[in-house]
């Protein structure tokens, strides 16, 4: 435990402390009460089902491969939001909102990008009780609409560079869907800028994919890889996609946020130029970058236990549930209040559930819920001017003094997401594999899923192959190159890049 | 003139202040570069289509009737949900996300429902490159949605009451658009609450009305008559509609936010019931509200002025913008800069522009752009420690000490927000009329469009009539009635309600 405060002295449900012992009996009987979820390492896709559900995360709906995002998981999508936002802001980003149709003949001034896009769009036909003249398309993305909104608004140098991001929802005709990875309809960011040079929009790329690593890593707790798509899994019509790569707790990779530079190829498509300071006429150069409820799926894959779901403190919309003991006792209910007050007071995002469910009952709910610190109050900790604090992640207890809980509370939250993250990274290196030939590739990818370090020569090619053979596609070709041999995994020709491979959501 | 503050000295440009003469002159020169707008007396449509385009709210889009809501406009909106959604939040209200596609099939189960939208929706047809077997709708509005839902979610009475939102987009196919009015696409929030008893519907959709009225009269600035609306003009599927009507600048009303009691009408049609405390199965009761970008259009038509919009403090985006005075001089762009600084601190939404545009080009721009107050500093400011604040609404300028200058602004800014308020209370009350006889109704609408007062029988057909003859739609039917004469304005019949009429955006 790397928790170490001097005034927090461990407690032990079975040693030192009686009241304990009739307490975790009672939880025991009533967490029978309470339905068990699927066991992860038994059937994971099931168990991420019953998390989603049990955990109220979200809610199937009439319509085909559409979620409802109930008031759980949506209250975790405005936290994303709003530190993301901030952050946007921070970079000098501004939001926007356009339109939520595409005309079709404005979906096609990119040829790349409307031949990835029409296999996979909605369209709207009708429109009141006429037919429509030109058929629109639902936004399965917003680069068209942004092109030629910039191609009005962009005159001169000066109007350089625009940094605009947009938050809002988008649609696109999925065969399969599970809810948070893969629906018909989610919600994202979606950032579009413009800028004076094809180094300028260069770095701005960059610089959000390192915006999203950032994100990932400290407030999602969840480690990531840095690097560039192939040709081909590059978005539609970019001149290059950087992603994040993350690791999912049954070896599965997770694209968790995309980052496109398109140099001048949209610009040139829609004819969006500038007069520079010499007078002459330039093209700009974009990117866009984007991220989406999908984050949500990957928390739940990344952290989650046989218990429910387990939230990072940054992410979490309850940070601490208080939960009285013996709470018909004098006293209880109102420490309880008060407890709450001086909480809200510090600054962390607490309840306390007052409800005359058993507290077995309530120690279930919020460990399916991943709320990562339960305190318990009853009146021995009363008497003991102390509270117990129990951690959704590791199940250690501590009890701490009631006159300085708040502060021991704060560094118990901040161990916690440190110790995810750590968790998380170990559990993905302990999957990171390397293979130098097809043979090692396939015996791994069969046995022991996870991310594998292989050479690759660059042509399109063996990246079919590979995937023909092992259902493995390349995730990236990782900033942060390594050299495991000098010759292609698989033709066994000169190698270019290290690739990062693996099956993927 | 309402502000005094005891260390606060007016200045006027031409008495006592030379550097002054200079400003206003170039000032003058400058102004004459920015292109006008259209007189607001002259021709108000075109003026408000000229703020919308000047001031940088909105710009059209390639997509037939809406619109592109740009940064400013959308910081605009940013602030609107900010402070409502606390509102909603601290009255007990989560947030959700349903779906944007509705099923047909869905739709129909209300009849009254869908007889009201079916003419007015986009359609989808095609997913992907296939014909969808039914049809889906893009959402006008959610209750299908949100009862579909709700008969899932709800059992028990323990289940109640359901008090949920959603912050989204929605679509109606609309004829003839105006930015922020009406447009195809709108913003809005559509709060759907579920409750155990016909007392606690009605309730909650009066709260919610006074939530509404409360927002729009302390943070927007704008006066509302508080009623329900009549059988005619009720929401499709409602039991009672309430609003909050406000008054335009020109005269023409604006229904500006609407509350709507469904009672068990929505829940019987599909059939969701729970079981009472007495284990007695009874349906629901519930309840819709909104309020949407118009709100945007209302606050340019109530306040704006023939320099352009005109910002209540509590929503711009920037409270008060800097403007250096003889930048090249030593000193200036660094006072500007630590100005900038401590207005951060003390909590006020600044900016300083510090780009090389002419001070009179500046001073247009943020007149054009509503911001409530200009700081201007110069050298001889910065010689008398104070700088000059001048007030958008009344044209005031007042020069206030470096010292004390944070609180100044505060106070400022106070008095610009009620300052606003009183003009548009004013405005709307010198523009309210009665009315007894259809001869008098048609004397005041034709001349001096406004709020006519006038009594009403209660039958559609007259609701009907004056309508035909005078292009007036009823309003509501305050909650504080008055008696203007005992019989009907239109069929001289005795009169059951007084009824405020207007023509209407």
């Amino acid at each position: 435990m790397n928790f170490t405060v001097v005034n927090i002295k461990k407690i032990y449900y079975n040693k030192n402390y009686v009241i304990n012992f009739e307490r975790s009996f009672k939880m025991a009987n009533d967490k029978k009460m309470v339905a068990a979820i699927t066991d992860m390492e038994k059937d994971f896709p099931q168990w991420y089902t019953d998390v989603v559900k049990k955990a109220d995360l979200a809610d199937y709906s009439s319509v085909k491969g559409c979620m409802i995002i109930r008031p759980y998981g949506y209250a975790i999508w405005e936290l994303i939001q709003k530190q993301l936002d901030q952050i946007f802001k921070d970079t000098g980003h501004e939001n926007v909102y356009m339109p939520m149709f595409i005309p079709e003949s404005l979906l096609q001034k990119e040829k790349d990008h409307i031949e990835g896009f029409a296999p996979e769009v909605a369209w709207v036909t009708q429109g009141g009780l006429n037919k429509l003249q030109e058929r629109l398309v639902v936004r399965p993305t917003s680069e068209t609409l942004f092109c030629d909104h910039y191609k009005n608004i962009i005159h001169s140098y000066r109007d350089l560079p625009k940094l605009y991001n947009q938050w809002c929802s988008v649609v696109r005709w999925e065969k399969t869907t599970r809810p948070f990875l893969r629906t018909t309809e989610f919600l994202w960011q979606e950032g579009h800028t413009a800028h004076a040079t094809a180094k300028e929009s260069a770095d701005e790329t960059i610089k959000m994919l390192n915006v999203y690593a950032d994100f990932a890593e400290n407030v999602l707790a969840m480690p990531v890889i840095k690097g560039e798509k192939t040709a081909k899994e590059r978005f539609a019509g970019a001149k290059n996609t950087y992603t994040i790569e993350s690791l999912m707790h049954d070896g599965k990779a997770l694209q968790s946020g995309t980052s496109h530079n398109f140099d001048d190829i949209f610009a040139k498509a829609f004819g969006i130029q500038y007069t520079d300071k010499d007078n002459k006429l330039q093209y700009v150069h974009q990117t866009s970058w984007g991220v989406t409820t999908r984050l949500i799926g990957a928390i739940i894959m990344v952290h989650g236990d046989n218990s429910g779901l387990v939230l990072p403190p940054k992410i979490a919309p309850v940070q601490t549930i208080i939960v009285p003991i013996a709470m018909q006792k004098d006293g209880v209910v109102e420490k309880a209040k008060e407890i709450e007050e001086r909480l809200k007071k510090a600054g962390i995002r607490v309840k306390s559930d007052l409800s005359d469910k058993s507290a077995g009952w309530k120690f279930s709910e919020y460990e399916m819920k991943g709320v990562p610190v339960r305190l318990e109050i009853g009146p021995k900790d009363i008497e003991k001017n102390q509270c117990v604090l129990s951690r959704r992640d590791t199940g250690e207890k501590i009890s701490v003094s009631l006159d300085t809980f708040e502060d021991d509370l704060k560094k118990l939250l901040d161990d916690i997401q440190n110790n995810l993250f750590e968790k998380a990274k170990q559990n993905r290196d302990s999957k990171t594999y390397t293979a130098k030939n097809m043979e090692e590739f396939e015996k791994i990818i069969n046995k022991t899923p996870g991310f594998i370090k292989a050479m690759w020569c660059g042509d399109q090619a063996c990246e079919d192959k590979i995937k023909e053979l092992t259902a493995a596609t390349s995730r990236c070709i990782p900033f942060e190159q390594e050299e495991i041999s000098d010759t292609c995994v698989c033709c066994g020709k000169k190698a270019k890049y290290m690739v990062i491979w693996g099956r993927a959501y």
